[in-house]
């Protein structure tokens, strides 16, 4: 039988960019959803935000920053401005780790490698942002 | 019940690039496709276009393309061009955007942020491309 | 009826970075997997490589590492270095990327267009890596 959840998280970071790990609350989630084999579905609700699959060690987290901001930099330049926004480089670093992730479910559990984690991406944070989470498939026969 | 719905939209575009906003579109065929709650792909066919998730704000989208132009530049070097082929920066252009895009849904409606909007980005244009919208989900109980 | 096959390919390449032609032995999975309309979910279960959809052209996949090098590049001052690994540059290769990719199945095949292939891109190889695909749909009626 077909089954689906779907649940909304709120995250609110202290920092305007702020990288958030999330792989608990979608285990929690993905173990709620009575999904047995199925997909998971994650993704912000904002466009200058983005989630991601990679590793949870703090100095890559900090490289994944820095990086971004040489291929997206902040600049006053940008035409959006011109709207009175300041930041153009959110939408952009969004797109590079390309705003929504997929996740296997399999025997009711994310089905990940030994070192993949996931993450919420913030770069226009310090107010509340949601994320969905959305589970789809069949269930234990 | 599980339900499924794929309907394939043509693009022409006058000009070699250009993004076109696509969620009118496509949250019709989600209407259409008799899904409740589920999940809607959707992608180009081709290798020199994607579908992205952004803001549809004009000065934002000129952002995104002169972006684009820096990060994956268009260039006579590329060693594709030793094909006959002219459009490399197209393809690489395209991986940066992901090429591909995974929408929710809910209650038999996308179930977007705000600001969250739809768009094919065109690369290579100038001729008629196809884009697969794949609606997939549980149909109302 | 809702249908979910899964299946895992371990990857070994020669190379540290390599790119690898999946599009058959995925068309083989899905054709075993008795879905005929839903989506094909492919990823590494690793953080240093990824699965992308482009062409199958040998030019254009040198200019696609070459590109990655470029704005991604190996270089000994990633603060993940500090860890004792080498790699960094690889989790922002995956990144770029994005990692995981979704493809629609329709009639009990992929439904790609012309020219999209399916590749695992490696970027930290040389030993044995793994990649699951999991089909997801209805079968046929």
């Amino acid at each position: 039988m077909i089954k689906t959840h779907t649940e909304y998280l709120t995250i609110e970071t202290r920092e305007r960019y702020e990288m958030v790990h999330l792989t608990p609350k979608i285990e929690e989630i993905v173990r709620k959803s009575g999904v047995w084999d199925g997909l998971c579905f994650v993704s912000p609700m904002h466009i200058t935000a983005a989630v991601y699959v990679n590793d949870n060690e703090s100095g890559l987290i900090e490289d994944i920053g820095e990086w971004l901001e040489k291929i997206a930099p902040r600049w006053p330049g940008y035409k959006h401005h011109q709207t009175g926004e300041d930041n153009a480089d959110a939408h952009l670093k969004s797109l590079v780790l390309h705003h929504e992730t997929t996740l296997p479910v399999t025997r009711g559990k994310l089905d990940l490698g030994m070192w993949q984690r996931v993450f919420y991406a913030e770069f226009d944070g310090q107010r509340p942002k949601r994320v969905i989470v959305k589970v789809l498939g069949a269930t234990e026969q």
